[in-house]
C-alpha cells in the first residue's frame, strides 16, 4: 500500500494512516507483507487457479453520500466476494483502491474499517494491499477479489446445457425495494410497512450477503452459475445466452420474501420490477435435472435456501412466464434498455 | 467483464463494447474467459507465488486530459507492470477497471486499445476482466497486476542488509523534466533543448518502461528493491526504513541523461528537483558488497544498465551527499513535506 497521493489532511501522513487503519485489516495474512510493500503475494497451493474479480463501487451510483461508511465498505467488499463464490471459488484476499475527494475524517474512516473487518470475518477474506488518491469526483471504492478453485472446476456461464434446471438462493426484489425506501423514506408509510420490516428491506439493500456456504454446493452440481448483481431478468439471459441457450423462467415460482410481497401487494412495486432490480447479489445455479433433490438437500445442509424458478432449454427463447401463464413482454423486462444503452 | 454502468453513448450496448474493444486484448489468455463471465482464472503453476500489486491513474493527477489515449494506457500499464517486475516477479495477467465521466468515442478508445495492446506485448501481459462504469469525476483507470514468483522469493522492500550496495537501473529525472515541459511547452526554448531531446524527455513521462529484463537478475542478486515511482529520495529512504536501516547516497554517481544534464546546466532543474521527482519507474535494488560485479554484469547481460549510487548503512541516518561532498539538508529533499502531508 503506497503512492497515497491524498494530499493535506491525514493526521500523521501516508504511513500513519495505512497502519492506523488499514493494517489491522491485512493482521493475520502474511502475503500483505503488513501493507508496507508494492506488491501482495498469495500462495494457492498445489492444483488451485487463482480466481480474481474485480467491482468499483462509487458514491451516487452504488450507494448514496450519506449511507454509514461501514455499510458502504461491506457493500464494497461483498459485491467482489459475491462474484468469486457464485463461480465456485474460495475468498482469500483482495486489494483495495480509495478515492477520496476530501480526506475522510477519523470517524468516517474508522467506521468505515469496522465495516471492512466484520464483512472480512463473515466473507472469510483478508486486506492484502492497495493505493488510496485523493481526486476530484465521488467517493470510490474499486476491489479486486483474490480466491482460489481447484483447477479448471472454475463453474463458468457458459457452460449450461439445455434441460438444467435453474435454481436461485434466498429471495428475489428485496434489495430493490431496500433502494426505494432508502430513496424515499415516505413509502414505508405508503406501503404500510412496520419499522421491523422495512428495516430488513433497507437491510438486504445495503448488507448484500455472498453465498459462501454454498461453493462447496455448486462445484458438487452446478453446471453453471453466476451472482445476480443486475437483476434475475438480465443476468439470467446474459447464463442462457453465455451457454448458447435459451430460457424459461416461471414467475408463480420466483422466491419472494413476506417484506416484497407486502410492498406488490400495496401496488409499491410490480413483477417485472422484482425481476429487474439489481443488487440481491443471489446466485443463479443451473443444475441438471437428475441432480435437482441432491442439490436442494445439499444447499439446506449448508444453511443456503434454493428455489427452482425454470430451466434452460435448446430454444434461443427468453421465456418469463407470468402468474396467469402468459409471457411477459420483453420490453416490460426493460430488456431492450440493458441492451441498447447499457 | 461486466456491470458497465456508463449509460446511454456505447453505440450497441456493452456487449459489444467488450467485445469490440477489450476482448481482442484478452486474446491468447485462456482465464479470461473471453471477457465473458464474472471472474478470471490464472494458473501459476506448481511452487510460484501469485503476485498482485493495483494502481490506479487519474486526469489531471497522473496524466493530462489531452494526453493521448495511447500514451494514458501505456502508463497505467506500465506503472503496475513496474511494480511487478521490481519485485522479481513475471507479469501474467491484469484485470482494468475503467471510470469514464463522459462515453468515450471511437477514435479514443480504438487508440487507448492500442495504446494497451502495444504495452501488452512489450511487458509480456494479457488483459483478464474488469469493469467498466460511468460516473462523474476525472477519467481512471484502475489496473490490478497479477504475476507469479517463486514461491518465497519475493523480493521485498524490507530485507536489506546493512553494507548492500544500492544500484539504480536507467536514468534518474527525466520523468520530472518531461513532466514539466508537458505542461509548459516554452520551456523547451528556455532550456534550449532540440526538438529531439525535448521528444526524448516528454516520452521519459508518458512512457515509463518496466525493467522486466531485470526480473531474473532481481531473483538472484538483490536482497530488497522496489521501483521509484515517487522520487528516488523518498523511495530510497522507504527502502532503508523497511529494512530498519539508513542509507548513503552519492550525488555525483546519479545517473543523469545527457537531456536532463542540459536542463540541469540551463538551471532548468536542481539536483534536489531530480531527486525528488517521480514518474521515473526505474529501479532500485540493494545488493551485497560482493556480488555488485556479478550483478552488474549480469544486468548489462539482460540489457539493463545499472549505476551504483550509494549504500544501505547500520546508523538510521539518510544521507544525500551532494556534489561538493556535503550532506544535503532533508528540508531541501521535501522530505518533510511528504512525511506530514501525503
Amino acid at each position: 500500500m503506497r503512492k497515497s497521493k491524498h494530499g493535506k489532511g491525514f493526521v500523521g501522513g501516508e504511513k500513519d494512516f495505512i497502519q492506523r487503519y488499514l493494517a489491522p485489516l491485512a493482521k493475520g495474512f502474511d502475503g500483505a507483507h503488513g501493507l508496507m510493500d508494492d506488491a501482495a503475494t498469495l500462495d494457492v497451493g498445489t492444483g488451485f487457479d487463482v480466481v480474481a474479480t474485480v467491482d468499483a463501487v462509487a458514491e451516487g451510483v452504488h450507494f448514496f453520500a450519506d449511507d454509514s461508511a461501514a455499510d458502504i465498505a461491506w457493500k464494497a467488499l461483498a459485491v467482489n466476494v459475491s462474484d468469486l463464490v457464485a463461480k465456485g471459488a474460495d475468498p482469500i484476499a483482495y486489494l483495495m483502491s480509495l478515492s477520496f475527494p476530501t480526506p475522510p475524517n477519523d470517524a468516517w474512516m474508522a467506521d468505515f474499517c469496522r465495516g471492512l473487518a466484520m464483512a472480512q470475518t463473515v466473507f472469510g477474506i483478508k486486506l492484502a494491499g492497495g493505493d488510496t488518491d485523493r481526486r476530484d469526483g465521488p467517493l470510490a471504492i474499486t476491489i479486486t477479489a483474490l480466491g482460489r478453485v481447484e483447477t479448471g472446476k472454475l463453474v463458468a456461464r457458459s457452460t449450461g446445457r439445455a434441460g438444467d434446471c435453474l435454481f436461485l438462493t434466498g429471495t428475489l426484489g428485496d434489495a430493490g425495494v431496500g433502494l426505494a425506501l432508502r430513496g424515499n423514506p415516505n413509502l414505508q408509510a405508503d406501503w404500510q410497512l412496520s419499522d421491523e420490516t422495512a428495516d430488513f428491506l433497507r437491510h438486504r439493500y445495503l448488507r448484500p450477503k455472498p453465498r459462501n456456504r454454498l461453493v462447496s454446493v455448486l462445484l458438487e452440481y452446478a453446471t453453471a452459475a453466476m451472482d445476480i448483481s443486475d437483476g434475475l431478468a438480465k443476468d439470467a439471459i446474459s447464463l442462457a445466452d453465455a451457454s448458447g441457450l435459451g430460457l424459461h423462467i416461471t414467475c408463480a415460482r420466483l422466491p419472494v420474501s413476506g417484506a416484497t410481497q407486502q410492498v406488490v401487494a400495496a401496488n409499491g412495486v410490480t413483477l417485472t420490477d422484482v425481476l429487474t432490480a439489481g443488487g440481491d447479489y443471489e446466485v443463479l445455479a443451473a443444475v441438471p435435472p437428475d441432480q435437482r433433490e441432491a442439490f436442494v438437500s445439499a444447499a439446506e445442509m449448508s444453511g443456503v435456501v434454493v428455489t427452482e424458478i425454470g430451466h434452460l432449454m435448446e430454444q434461443s427463447d427468453w421465456v418469463f412466464e407470468d402468474l396467469s401463464g402468459q409471457p411477459l413482454e420483453l420490453s416490460d423486462l426493460g430488456y431492450d434498455h440493458f441492451a441498447q444503452d447499457l
